[in-house]
Formats: structure tokens, C-alpha cells, sequence
């Protein structure tokens, strides 16, 4: 579906800038490709939901208050969650943290982090024959502010229940007090699923998605 | 190996300190307790080693200069190799930039970076039933500077063809002139292999370890 569609827009982009005197008027022409442009936007929009709904972690970049490494990025394994109650995805990044690990003081200083996704994570490259860094092994870099869930906010039961759900471990965590469920806000999405750079995805158009 | 040692060093500790007319002498006791403490240290350097020398691929954290998320951490995900002529593990941690990609600007501006390495990434947690999360799913954070190395130097070749050996896509990567080998200067180690906290691991002990 992908390279359909690059290869669609490519074409259709080469045949209007080839001959102005095709059918369509300049104003479809101009719809058509901002139709495309968005098709387009919207299947690395859905590489990225499909990433997170995969992914059982993320490497989660923060700005280390560690005194061995201060102001370095530090990078954390972090388990992460996108279900509703029936398992489906909802983009919605959910994860739990605690201030005795790394990330948890680092957001509490310096509130940037980034999550990083890789088809990697789950085989999927290696399997295809793919090198981990080739630009067809899709990942998404997904940046925002950490937000620590209220108890009482009323998404936060059903994203626990479907935390613990796939992370059974996360029960013993929970027990031990010092873990809190976080969602991310998301600032920038950037795709990088084939040759010639990365995109960026909106938050709206990685939210609009259904999978 | 790593139980049986943290055991035997808890066992000793406690020995020492629940009886104080035992045969040894406080110089001796005190020179068990330092060879111990140095076998853990070891112990958790060996396990850093056995992480980077698996992973065909490392989670990459700088301080991001692209204009969306500038003074963000980046994550990137980076194909690694620590391999000599004959495949065995030396611990230098050898990759290829590109000034194309968000990792090769990010470094060049502040040279701080994080490479993350999980048993994860090689589904050995999933596969044991442990959560990515979970302490006892190891991981090394192993901090540091980014040195582009020169083409002329010794062991420029012998890096290059370990690398290119491990990922042959690199031959393609290489052909495009953009791309330039890398080596990691460690300024700091982190592994967590075990509940308890982070063990700090020195560069010196890092490298004394023989896989």
C-alpha cells in the first residue's frame, strides 16, 4: 500500500508536470495532489500506529539529571501500552513510571522525551532480511511531554486494566507504590519507512487513524 | 553466575557482620569484601559486554537540532558492531553516520550520545517470560562522546570490514559517499541486570572483560 502510494503521487506528479494540457483543470490537479499529499501523510501516519500497537516497549529518550551524565540524552527501556479495553489500538501512549529509575526525575526537570518505535523490536526486519538502519526497517520517533495520569481522571482505569493486562508484571510494580501511570502528549511525530528521509506526522492525523 | 556472586557476597557480608571472631582478620575480611565487590563490578561489566557484542543495533539518544524537536532528546535507532578480524568481541562500539539523518547533525552540534542495548532487542526477555521492563531483563546504557574516525588510522580498515561483514547493506550506505565510521569515546556505564538499582561500570573494567 505504501510504495502504491509513493508511486501513485510520483506518477501523477510527473504526468501533470510533463504535459499542462492533460483533462484535468488546474484546480483538480491541485486537488488531486493535495488528495495524494494526504493519502500519503496518512499511510506513515498509520506505519506509526502500527508501530506503538506492536510494540510491547519503547527506548525512551530523556535529558539525564543523573550526575554522572547530566544534561546527556539518556536512553530507558520502558514498557508501553496503546490498548482500549478490547485490546484495540488508540495510539494513545500509556506507561508507567517510577522516580527511582531514570526517566521518572529526568521528566519532573526537564519535561522533552521521546519514544522511540522500530520495526526492529519485534523481529520484523531481520526476519524480511532487512538491516536493523535501512530505511525500509519503518520506525517513529514520537516527541511530547510526559503526564503523569490522575487516579481519578476517568481514562485512567481502563488504560491501567489494559496495561496490566499486557504487562502482568506492571501488578507487582503497582504494589510497590512507587510507580505511576503516565500518558504522553504528543509534540512531533517523524516516520522514516522507506528511502528519501523521514516525514512528519500530525498528532490529529496519527489519532485519526482506525486500525 | 551473576546470582551465585551477588549470593556469595551477601552470605560473606553477613557473616562478617553477624560474627566478628571469625577465622579470618579484618585486613583479610576487608580484602574478601574489595575482591568481591571487584568480581560484581566485573560481573556487571561482563554482562554490558555480552549486550553490546549481540546487539546488531543500538537505540541512540542525542540532543536533537532538528528544527521540530530542537533540544529534545532524538532517539535513533543505529546498526552497531564491536566485532575484531575474527568476529570476537573488542567492546568498541563501531557505527556509521550520516549528516542526513537526525543522529550525524545532533552530535557534531553537542557531542553527548547514549547508546541503549536490551536483551530485549533480541526477544531474550519475551522468550524467558519476563516483562522488557522487568529488572532481571538486562540492559546497558553506555554514555559517551561520538569520534569520526580517520580513514588513515590503524584500525579504521579492520573496523570497517567487521562492520560491513555484520551488515552488508553498509556496502550500499558507504556508496553514497555520505556515510562515516564512528567509534564511542565512554564516558559512563549503566547496567541493570537485576533488581537493586543500576550498577556503575567503568570504561577500564568494561574493556577487561574477555568474551
Amino acid at each position: 500500500m505504501k510504495t502504491f502510494t509513493s508511486l501513485m503521487l510520483t506518477l501523477v506528479l510527473a504526468f501533470l508536470g510533463s504535459d499542462s494540457s492533460c483533462a484535468y483543470s488546474p484546480r483538480e490537479d491541485a486537488r488531486i495532489i493535495k488528495e495524494l499529499k494526504r493519502q500519503e501523510a496518512l499511510n506513515h501516519a498509520k506505519i506509526a500506529r502500527e508501530l506503538v500497537h506492536r510494540a510491547s516497549w519503547a527506548a525512551l529518550g530523556s535529558i539525564s539529571t543523573n550526575k554522572a551524565v547530566e544534561n546527556y540524552p539518556m536512553v530507558n527501556i520502558i514498557s508501553i501500552d496503546d490498548s482500549d479495553a478490547n485490546g484495540n489500538s488508540t495510539g494513545k501512549v500509556h506507561f508507567l513510571l517510577t522516580d527511582l529509575d531514570f526517566t521518572g526525575p529526568d521528566w519532573q526537570k526537564d519535561n522533552k522525551v521521546t519514544f522511540m518505535f522500530s520495526d526492529e523490536q519485534t523481529l520484523r526486519c531481520k526476519d524480511a532480511g532487512q538491516d536493523p538502519m535501512e530505511p525500509t526497517c519503518a520506525r517513529a520517533m514520537i516527541s511530547g511531554q510526559v503526564i503523569k495520569m490522575d487516579p481519578n481522571g476517568t481514562n485512567y482505569q481502563t488504560a491501567l486494566n489494559a496495561f496490566t493486562k499486557r504487562h502482568p508484571a506492571a501488578v507487582h510494580w503497582l504494589a510497590a507504590h512507587t510507580f505511576y501511570l503516565c500518558a504522553l502528549d504528543i509534540k512531533n511525530i517523524y516516520v522514516l519507512d522507506f528511502y528519501g528521509g523521514p516525514h512528519q506526522v500530525s498528532a490529529s492525523d496519527y489519532y485519526a487513524i482506525k486500525l
